[in-house]
C-alpha cells in the first residue's frame, strides 16, 4: 500500500489551527495598531518572484535555501525568502512612490532550511521599513515603535539594545584588522551573549571545540588584535551615556570614528526625550546582527525572562541594499519581527489567553422542531454584539453539546428545553463556574450583554454577577 | 543588455500597494467580524502541499493549473489552488477535531491560468465552511452570514440566490437524460443569466457560434428533452414560495424528487423566520455552480448594480468531497468569497474610501534642530489615540511636506515654525478644507481628538467644527 501522504503536511510545514490562529492574530493586530499609529501602511507582494530578483541578495547561504523551479512558461521563479527583497523590487518599480515610504508587511516566507522543533520551512515575517529617510530619526521611530509594541503586548521584562555597524567598523580599524575580514569578525562578536567571552576569544584566535565536540575554525587574529577587541567588549556600558562616553574615549585616536559615535549620540538624545526607563533601551557595543547588508544603526529586542527564545525583534539600517535593485542609492532602515518566535515566547513566559472559538455563547438545541426559535434567539444575540454560535452538530444530548462548548472555551451556554419553553424562560449556564440561572425570556440579551461585554477588561463586574449565582 | 526582470513581478502576479491594502483589509475585517459572530474560527495551512494531496480534487482543468515541482528533498510538491483541499487534508489529519468544525480561511491560492486584466495567477480566497453538519441549518447559517456580510459592507443592492443540485438531478430524470450527462447539462444551464435562453437552447442542442465567431459544440439533446428543460427554466419564481410551489408541481410525477424539494422548503422556512426582504434571498432554479462536487444546496450572491462582476460570493454543500481524503463520509457546506472581485465591484459601484495612509495627522518639521519637540508632540498625539506621522523625509519646505500629506490623504497637518514656537502656538491645517487655525499649545490634543475621533461616523460634528473655521 502506498504511504498516505495526503493526510499530513510536508516536513517543516505546519497548519495553524484555530486556537493558535486566534492568539497569533491578536498579537499581530496589537503590533499593527502601534505601527499604524506611526503612519506605517500595509503592503503585500506575490509569493513568487523571478529567481533573478531573489538571488544574491541574502548571501550564499540563503541562495541555497530558495525554493525555485521552472514555471509552465519556462520562467525561472522562486518563493520569496524574506520581505526586504520584494520591498527593494517594489521601490525600484514604482518610481513615483512618495518618499519616505513607510510600510509594514506581514506575509509568509519560505526557506529550505533544516527543520527542527522551533524552525520551519514556511514562517510568517512581520517587517517594518522606512525607505528614503537618511536621518537617525527614522531609526529612532522604528525603535520607539518596537518599544511601544512590546508594552502594548503587556510585556515589561524586555530590553532593546542598539549600536551601529560603523562602531564595529571603527573597531576593525582600531585593531588593525583588514576590512575584508570585518564581516567574519562581526559574526564572532555577535556570539558574545550566547557563547561567552572565552569562546569569542578562541574563535577570534585558533578556534575551539564546541560542547558537541565539533571543531569551530578560528580567524587566527594576532594576540594584540584579539586583546583590543576584548578591551572593547569589556567597556563599561551600564547606561547609554556611559557606553557612549567610554567608546568615545576608546576611539579617540581612530580616524573616521566620529560618524558612528554621532549616530549613537543622536539616537540616545532622541530617546532621552522620552520617559523610557534607561535600562529598557541600552547601547550594547557587541551587537552586530547577522546580515551583511547593514550599514548604520542596528537594534534588537530580547525578553529577559525568556532568553532562550533569543532575539524576537531586530533590524538595522541598510543604505546600500536597495541600490542593487534600483541602481540608485536610497537609504532605508527597518526591523523584522519573528511572529512565530514571539508567539512561542509569549506562550511560555506570559499568560496567553487560549481559546479555540470566537463565540461568547453557545445556543444549545434540545428540540430540533423548534430550530426556528433557536435561530431567532441566536440572531438577536448577534445583533446585540454578542458572538453567538448556534449548535448545529449531530449530538442530541445536552451534555454532549455542553462538552462541545467546553472544548472550545465558549464561556456561556443558553439552554431552552421543554420546561423553559413552557415557562417562557431561558437557562443560562456559566461553563467556567458551572453555575446556572433561569431568567425570563424578555430581557435576556441585556442580561448576557452586561456579562459578556466585560470579559476582556478586569472582571469585577462579571465576578459580581457570577456571585449572584451562588 | 539583459532585460531587467528584477524590477517587475511575474506575469499574472501583482503587488498590493498601501491604498489597495487598506481598503481590502477593511472589507476583510468586516466580513471576518460577521463570520466570527456566528462562531466561525480562523485557520491557516501551508502554501505547499504534497502534489498527491492536490491532484484530482479540482478536476482535470485545475490539475493542469497547479504550480508543481520537485523540492530539494525530491518530494513532488505543489502550491495550493484552493482552500477546500487543504481543509479536507486537515480534517483527515486531526481526527479528534470537535464536530461541527466551522472555520474560515483567508489565504492566497495559485493557478497557472491565462492571465487577463481581471484574472491573476495568485489571488486571495476567503473561504467559510462547516464540516460535520448534515442539516440544512448549516447551509442557512452560511447564507445568513453572507447576507449579514453584504449588509455590513453597506451594500443594499444585492441578491442572494439558492437552489439545490438535487433539483437539477430531478430535472435530468424528468427529462429522460442519462445521469452521466448531468454535469455537462448543468454547466450549460448555469450560463442562462450571462448568455440568455436562446444560447442555452442551442448549446443543449446542436451548438452555436458565439459573438467572437468561435464554435461551441452542442450536447445534442433531443427536442423533447430540451423543451422540458426550457419549461423548467421558465417556471414562475418571483418569490421563494412561488418557485417552490411551481417546481413541486413540475416534479409531481418524478421519482425521488422529494429530497431536493424538502431542502428548498426547509431553507426557505428558516429564512422566513427573519425579516429579510423576500427579493433579497430568492430561489433561482437555474443556478448550478460550476464545481462538480456539489451535492445539495448551492447559493450565490450578485450585486445588482454591478452585474458585470458576476458572482462575488458563492458556495454549496459537498457531502462527498471530504470522503476522498478521509475515507469517511463527512458532510460539509461552505462558501468562497472572491475578495479581489468583490473589491473591484465595491470600488466601481460604491464609494470606497481611498486612503494610502493610516495617519490622521502629519506633524511637519520646519526646524530640524527642534526635532525632539516635534517627536514629543507626535508621541503625545499617539498616546491620545490619534495616528500621527512625523515627517521624516528630506524635504525642508513646508509646501512639499504638505504635498506629501495630501498625496497620502492625511487630513490634518500640524505646523510649528519659528512664529509658533515664539508665540507658544500650534497651527492646525485642515488639508481637505484648506483652512487653518492657530491654537494654544496647551490643549491641542483635545482639539485634534475631538475632530478626528468622529471621522468614521457621519460627519456632523466634524462639519460643525470645520464651519467654525470659516
Amino acid at each position: 500500500m502506498i504511504e498516505k501522504k495526503g493526510a499530513k503536511p510536508l516536513r517543516g510545514f505546519r497548519d495553524y489551527m484555530p486556537e493558535e490562529m486566534l492568539a497569533r492574530e491578536k498579537i499581530i493586530s496589537i503590533i499593527k495598531r502601534v505601527y499604524e499609529s506611526y503612519g506605517f501602511v500595509p503592503m503585500a507582494t506575490p509569493a513568487l518572484e523571478y529567481k533573478e530578483t531573489l538571488m544574491s541578495s541574502g548571501g550564499e547561504e540563503i541562495d541555497k535555501q530558495i525554493y525555485s523551479f521552472l514555471d509552465k512558461e519556462g520562467n525561472d521563479v522562486g518563493l520569496r525568502f524574506d520581505l526586504t527583497v520584494p520591498l527593494s523590487r517594489v521601490v525600484a518599480q514604482y518610481t513615483d512612490l512618495p518618499m519616505p515610504f513607510k510600510r509594514y508587511q506581514i506575509q509568509p516566507v519560505w526557506r529550505f532550511d533544516k527543520p527542527d522543533p522551533g524552525r520551519f520551512r514556511e514562517f510568517i515575517q512581520f517587517d517594518i521599513d522606512t525607505v528614503g529617510a537618511k536621518e537617525m530619526i527614522a531609526d529612532v521611530e522604528i525603535i520607539l515603535a518596537m518599544y511601544d509594541s512590546l508594552i502594548a503586548l503587556s510585556l515589561t521584562d524586555f530590553r532593546i539594545r542598539f549600536s551601529s555597524r560603523k562602531i564595529l567598523n571603527s573597531l576593525i580599524t582600531c585593531a588593525g584588522i583588514p576590512e575584508n575580514k570585518g564581516q567574519s569578525v562581526f559574526k564572532v562578536i555577535d556570539k558574545l551573549e550566547k557563547q561567552g567571552l572565552e569562546a569569542v576569544k578562541q574563535e577570534l584566535g585558533q578556534g575551539r571545540i564546541d560542547s558537541s565536540g565539533a571543531c569551530i575554525k578560528g580567524l587566527n587574529l594576532l594576540e594584540v588584535q584579539i586583546s583590543k577587541i576584548v578591551d572593547f567588549l569589556l567597556l563599561p556600558q551600564r547606561t547609554r551615556d556611559e557606553a557612549i562616553a567610554s567608546v568615545t574615549e576608546f576611539f579617540k585616536d581612530v580616524p573616521n570614528s566620529e560618524e558612528g559615535l554621532r549616530e549613537l549620540k543622536e539616537i540616545s538624545e532622541y530617546l532621552d526625550a522620552f520617559e523610557i526607563p534607561k535600562e529598557r533601551v541600552i547601547v550594547d557595543l557587541s551587537i552586530a546582527r547577522g546580515l551583511d547588508y547593514y550599514t548604520g544603526p542596528v537594534y534588537e529586542a530580547i525578553l529577559l525572562s525568556c532568553r532562550e527564545f533569543g532575539v524576537v525583534l531586530a533590524g538595522g539600517r541598510y543604505d546600500q541594499l536597495i541600490k542593487r535593485a534600483t541602481g540608485e542609492k536610497l537609504p532605508a532602515t527597518g526591523a523584522s519581527i519573528g511572529i512565530d518566535r514571539l508567539f512561542a515566547a509569549l506562550k511560555k513566559c506570559t499568560e496567553v489567553e487560549s481559546k479555540s472559538s470566537t463565540a461568547d455563547v453557545l445556543v444549545t438545541v434540545m428540540m430540533k422542531e423548534r430550530m426556528v426559535e433557536y435561530l431567532k434567539i441566536s440572531s438577536r444575540l448577534r445583533k446585540e454584539g454578542i458572538n453567538t454560535e448556534l449548535y448545529i452538530g449531530t449530538e442530541k444530548r445536552i451534555g454532549k453539546q455542553l462538552e462541545y462548548a467546553d472544548r472550545h472555551s465558549i464561556p456561556i451556554a443558553v439552554i431552552i428545553g421543554p420546561d423553559e419553553f413552557s415557562n417562557n424562560q431561558i437557562t443560562i449556564k456559566d461553563l467556567r463556574q458551572l453555575k446556572r440561572k433561569e431568567i425570563n425570556v424578555e430581557g435576556h440579551e441585556d442580561y448576557l450583554k452586561a456579562r459578556i461585554g466585560q470579559k476582556t477588561v478586569p472582571d469585577e463586574k462579571l465576578i459580581e454577577e457570577i456571585k449572584q449565582f451562588l
